[in-house]
């Protein structure tokens, strides 16, 4: 189909991007370290893709154990501190691989109602009763849980841990404290938005809540207390392409013998799956980078509030801004635009009020002097 | 973890692959046009992903357009003889997407009961009851019709075109002419299989039962007729990685409305899709490609059919043997492999019997005199 020339992205994506023939400073998307243009990823890549090929046209229980499938994930393994990951077509499938891996061990998935589509499919293939409860709200997932499972039915409970356009975290500390009264139950979050961008050391949510992070994706089978479980994805932060489950020996195991990702599918194209390899050696020799992010989000947040702007306090790289009218933020997006900078504004999200609202992606590669571009024509929009 | 290194594999795959350190004559897997390591598919990758980067970072919805992403569209719809195609991130979720864009419009999904794990997962997420019929039974689908669908109900078909390790074709006409009697129905097959390598023009199962081409993946609508549609990837015969469902303007406008994996995913790399879409202008400009790969295939069932082994009538690239014992498959696949020829022995398939079966993969890019020593090969086998 003929899709709008004003939209076609014509290089990487990065601090400038362009699109539609015009360079602009980019606000948009999800690279938030800025990988996905970096020259020694895009060397990785392309040397594996003229060693290896397109793709081993044959699944991971055959002969698609690649090098670069097997190095990319040891070097997940690694950066997450685990002992093994699995690596996979995408990341939209993540939580559903998590299911799998544990599926039998709980017996009603409870999900956020304003979850991403693929926490909402992966719920649905688990074949088990599906209930929602109040977006980021405890209080509800305390009153569904009494209300589903007083019968000792565990509970498997799924969110995003960090919502895709309003930014906002889940409260995973205290969805954790809730489900110490339910045996067997379960705590999954899609960290797409979170792993190499969110936490101290890139982790994502749950370690950035202070939740035990050596039971994360170990424990498949049901014990006291509640289990941790997270997925998430290289495209992202990461600047790479694929979904990510990082966990101990046994829990990866658990995925190689259930998960039909493993088992019935082609694997990611080595070439990629070495791109991604070297993006996670990079992440772990440049922690850096994540510090700078770390600044920059708190840069454009401050720089916002400084305009009288309300943003949340909280340390993602997604900023999401909600003006008094929709004719205003439409009015803020449309004038950076020709000013040349690039954000965005969603008239509607599962998670944000009728009125919609502008989200900006922050990433490593942005310079001060670049943020303060934004700010300045936020405030120019903002003062006409 | 670590993998059987005799397992790894070492090169693209093709009539000769490298495995474990040793390059094999290679009769396995699914890159039956032997393009996976196609320099000039290669070469497109490596240039799209130095100009591109390793993904958008964005969906399509926003600003994931790239060109190759265009391109790869533009040429699937060329080669199927269609308005416009949909390249996603995964063959696996092709009858998923099919179904996505059906949705409401059926109220019954009928699933072959040996189909792939893929097709069983798009059925469940579509929350219609299911059913299952006899592996490729046109009675028992019938009989499961009459009983589900007396009261007007819809049904919607789901079956492999090519089921993967024994290699038949889905009677689809068949199927097609009992789902006459019933208003509104579809019949949709997972033509992973058999795009670009089943059909006169490799234009998958349909076309070659000699349905009618052109309603394929056009009504989302009910109508009088059974609707037909088709899924498939363009990471089997085609060299590449990725999904792939052409179709009429207005059906993959209901895709681009209705799938999460349009709107809410990461799409593929812009480097594989660029690799694709040459790979899809090579098998457009050399239809004799497709020629060799069913005199090929002739060539493999007529020389094992020398040897006094029964094997399926179809024009599958995929040959299944089943001898009179396990331990007489066994030895076939492990002798050959002793010889540098690599088949495989699945102990277990859901069609396959209780033995299970070899399984031999044929490729364009095999010479008759590898074929021949394939044949060899088996022949001092058996008379050992």
């Amino acid at each position: 189909m003929t899709f709008d020339p004003a939209k076609i992205m014509q290089s990487a994506p990065g601090a400038y991007t362009t699109i539609g023939g015009r360079e602009y400073l980019y606000f948009v998307g999800t690279g938030y370290l800025g990988l996905h243009g970096h020259p020694e990823i895009l060397r990785a890549t392309c040397e594996a893709t003229m060693k290896y090929g397109m793709g081993s046209a044959t699944s991971r229980r055959a002969f698609g154990n690649t090098p670069p499938m097997v190095d990319v994930e040891a070097r997940a393994a690694e950066f997450f501190g685990m002992d093994d990951a699995f690596y996979f077509m995408s990341g939209y499938l993540g939580n559903s691989v998590v299911v799998q891996a544990i599926g039998g061990t709980f017996d009603v998935v409870l999900i956020d109602e304003s979850s991403h589509y693929s926490v909402r499919d992966a719920a649905v293939l688990s074949q088990k009763p599906m209930f929602t409860f109040g977006n980021r709200d405890p209080d509800s997932l305390a009153a569904v849980l009494k209300e589903q499972c007083t019968d000792g039915r565990r509970p498997l409970v799924i969110t995003d841990g960090v919502f895709p356009v309003r930014g906002a975290l889940a409260p995973v500390r205290e969805y954790y404290e809730i489900l110490k009264a339910y045996p067997g139950s379960a705590l999954s979050v899609d960290d797409a938005h979170a792993l190499g961008a969110v936490g101290p050391l890139g982790r994502g949510s749950l370690d950035q809540a202070g939740l035990p992070w050596e039971t994360v994706n170990t424990n498949v089978q049901p014990k006291d207390g509640p289990r941790l479980f997270l997925a998430g994805t290289l495209s992202k932060a990461f600047g790479g392409f694929g979904g990510i489950v990082p966990g101990s020996a046994d829990f990866i195991a658990h995925i190689h013998d259930d998960s039909p990702y493993f088992r019935a599918a082609n694997p990611v194209s080595p070439g990629v799956a070495a791109g991604c390899a070297r993006a996670l050696e990079l992440v772990r020799d440049h922690p850096e980078m994540l510090t700078r992010l770390h600044a920059n989000v708190k840069l454009v947040r401050d720089g916002l509030r400084g305009l009288g702007i309300e943003v949340d306090d909280v340390p993602v790289p997604i900023v999401c801004v909600v003006l008094d009218t929709v004719e205003r933020m439409q009015r803020v997006q449309a004038e950076l635009m020709e000013q040349g900078i690039l954000i965005a504004y969603n008239p509607k999200y599962s998670d944000l009020g009728p009125k919609g609202g502008i989200r900006i992606a922050v990433f490593a590669t942005h310079t001060e002097q670049m943020i303060q571009r934004l700010i300045d024509g936020v405030a120019k929009v903002l003062a006409s």
